[in-house]
């Protein structure tokens, strides 16, 4: 009998059409018309799971795009693990960028170019495959699995919370693993311990209630757009940092071991700086890059909006600004706490000349952090160094995945991000593409870690 | 022989038919597919001129849209009087919000509904219509008369002020009246001060070069947008005044008997509410509003954009960021000094970490002030309160009229505005309509005004 990785090597051609196939799918979650779209994805990926040997198979509803839900739990007195990503994905405008149509994939230089083909379906489809390989080669696994993939994470998974606290039986297990998320670069891996949370609210500023001439009317009454700059640049000190009270009064101290291991990882000022095209780095006092980038909160301003915006001068004294702010989050700040300091400050510096109405976005998403020394993570990490040749690096990512916290909250289960997409792999961006290297050796490393787990346990749970 | 007072009685019927075919040309200046129009309903102007017995009519070019020019000059030693007015339209959007169609003129209650009615045709018809009573009746006109209508008024007359220049022997006069503006209401007059001038700058700020995630990049870079809240809010003091060193050094000091002026002209707060929307009046102390509306200058934010602009939040840290930005001038400020003031505080103000570029936008119009004791207007307050039984406010404008300025700089002849708009009339809006009693009483005011400049004479040059 071949050994799953034999299977692995012997069915490679297969499993990558397989993914192209998957690809075709325009899933895009935000859009209502590709609904049917995000639907058809999630049968699909139900059938290549039966396919691969998974039990229970089914596609589940969750009140807006539907969850894929598989199993197999045969491996008793073996841990339970769950395996987390999405199937949905992003827009793809501006569509005149891409060099190939985003969902019709290519394969060039190694690479597969395709809308989602790293964020998340080429990543997602990493443990199905492992999973045949185990289940078809040894007809078992090692330790109990189960798959929850979902397709609405690019809309921030609103469903997905409630459909966790629903299900909290079926998906109950002793670690997540998500397949959501990357490493560092191509020789280079990295264990993530922890990704920041989500508050977000929008700022309405009404002042006229139709535009107005600004030669009749400009200077007697209070320009919304005035009162608007005068509220946002009130919300963080010439250095960077944000001065709404009491933003910062539930921030777990990052401690010296950890920030010992992210002065660890590299960090070429010029090479960052080229990459994103800024001057220069800016931001809180006393905090490397890094530390800010991943265990600093944050307050950014995403968009902005009012008055005239055709080409060319229109001279108006307009009647509505508005902005939205999102806050990135870090442990133990609570996104419905801070959500309501923002409101405050805002109600408190607004004029009293115009109308200001603040809302909070949804309900937010915790920060997330797993112990740095969590027995499953020094498992992944040694699987991570056997298949690299290099000890990972302890990052934290500086973006949400909101279904971490969710499963800390409701499964008492910690995530192990286990993903092997790479950041310049264009997510969310015209030509984003996967590395098929990347897609081969996801699949051997995640065969090892549930050999791994299965033979020294996962540890505690949350 | 009739009088040209019963002539204007006598034809009444004509000339509101006249008028209507004049408003049925679309001629639009801003929108290119109308600039047919725009000429068609010059060549239709000239004709009218024509026929009304003013000579050397010609439809001019400027380079863009013509002029229309006729004069009739045989009254030596009499005063020569510039007529201005411009027979361009606004723009009809949103065409759902007409009663009628904008080119399809209606007369409703004493009221021609059409794009075009008040601002300026209705208006610009008006000493045409007096010039022919006076020469069809008795031969002649107690003043020379040069007629000078523009076909880009709407546009901010951009090919005027090189016209002007270029025809200055052509144009040459002793006092200008503009056919553009209005009264302040049915029975109440005013005669013009002055009218305020404009400078632009269009702000653009670049962070990074291309919109970048904010959980990865947040709080490591600067966002563009909170650069350009912080430049703009350093624009005004929290009461309003306008902080751009130097701004208020050139502005002419409002004399007490002018203020004693303007503070005869009623001003109702609770309707000024009622009008506008805006929960208060708000302006630079120790003013009042007509005062900040007339006689003050102003630094507004027109229109301003950046980032994410959809439904919902998307969690970008922006790359652009842009505002628009004018200023209402009043003597003695000059545009381009304003303008350079205005860059110089942006780029004293704006952070190291982001690129900021300001850029004057166009050459801006200059402050228009005429002397409050010029005998033309002395004459025109008498007129008006002939006409109305009362004397009329002394006000200025808070808007721009370019061509007053240039006829002052380049002609040095004063403007006085004569004309029987009225602010109520829906100018630039849907439902546009000209009252017909104010098209009757401009008719024998002209006639008037022209008779008291021949008597009496015009009084001194700018």
């Amino acid at each position: 009998m071949a050994s799953w990785q034999d299977y692995l090597i012997g069915h490679k051609e297969r499993f990558l059409k397989e993914l192209m196939e998957f690809l075709r799918f325009p899933s895009i979650s935000a859009l209502p018309e590709h609904r049917p779209d995000v639907d058809r994805a999630a049968q699909w990926l139900a059938g290549r799971l039966k396919a691969a040997g998974l039990e229970s198979v089914r596609v589940l509803p969750t009140g807006a795009h539907p969850v894929v839900y598989g199993e197999w739990l045969k491996a008793p007195g073996k841990p339970t693990i769950l395996i987390y990503g999405h199937f949905d994905t992003q827009p793809v405008d501006p569509l005149s960028l891409w060099d190939n149509p985003p969902f019709e994939p290519v394969i060039k230089n190694g690479r597969i170019y395709a809308r989602g083909s790293t964020d998340d379906k080429g990543n997602l489809f990493i443990p199905v495959i492992a999973a045949e390989a185990m289940l078809k080669t040894s007809g078992k696994l090692p330790v109990n699995l189960k798959f929850l993939f979902e397709g609405q994470e690019e809309i921030g998974s609103p469903q997905l919370s409630d459909f966790i606290r629903k299900n909290r039986d079926l998906l109950a297990c002793d670690l997540v693993l998500s397949a959501d998320g990357g490493q560092w670069d191509e020789d280079q891996p990295a264990v993530v311990l922890g990704t920041r949370g989500l508050a977000a609210v929008f700022i309405d500023v009404q002042g006229p209630d139709h535009d107005l001439h600004s030669g009749t009317y400009g200077g007697t009454i209070a320009n919304p757009l005035h009162a608007l700059v005068r509220i946002l640049d009130s919300l963080h000190d010439p250095n960077g940092r944000i001065t709404v009270e009491g933003f910062y009064n539930d921030v777990r101290r990052l401690g010296d071991e950890e920030r010992a291991q992210m002065a660890k990882v590299p960090f070429v000022e010029a090479e960052y700086l080229w990459e994103t095209g800024a001057v220069s780095t800016f931001g809180e006092p006393g905090f490397t890059t890094h530390e800010r980038a991943w265990a600093r909160p944050t307050l950014e301003i995403n968009g902005l909006y009012g008055g005239f915006q055709g080409e060319g001068l229109k001279t108006v004294l307009p009647s509505r600004a508005q902005a939205k702010i999102s806050c990135r989050l870090v442990a133990d700040q609570d996104p419905s706490k801070i959500a309501d300091l923002l409101i405050q400050h805002v109600y408190k510096v607004a004029p009293p000349t115009v109308k200001v109405t603040v809302q909070k976005r949804s309900s937010g998403s915790l920060p997330y952090l797993i112990p740095p020394d969590h027995p499953g993570l020094a498992l992944a990490a040694s699987v991570l160094k056997d298949l690299y040749g290099k000890d990972p690096y302890r990052i934290r990512m500086g973006g949400t995945i909101p279904a971490n916290a969710m499963f800390l909250q409701t499964l008492k289960a910690y995530t192990i991000v286990f993903a092997f997409g790479l950041q310049d792999e264009l997510p969310h961006s015209p030509n984003e593409f996967f590395r098929l290297s990347g897609y081969e050796r996801g699949q051997k490393a995640y065969g090892l870690l549930w050999e791994r787990l299965g033979e020294k346990g996962v540890g505690r749970r949350g």
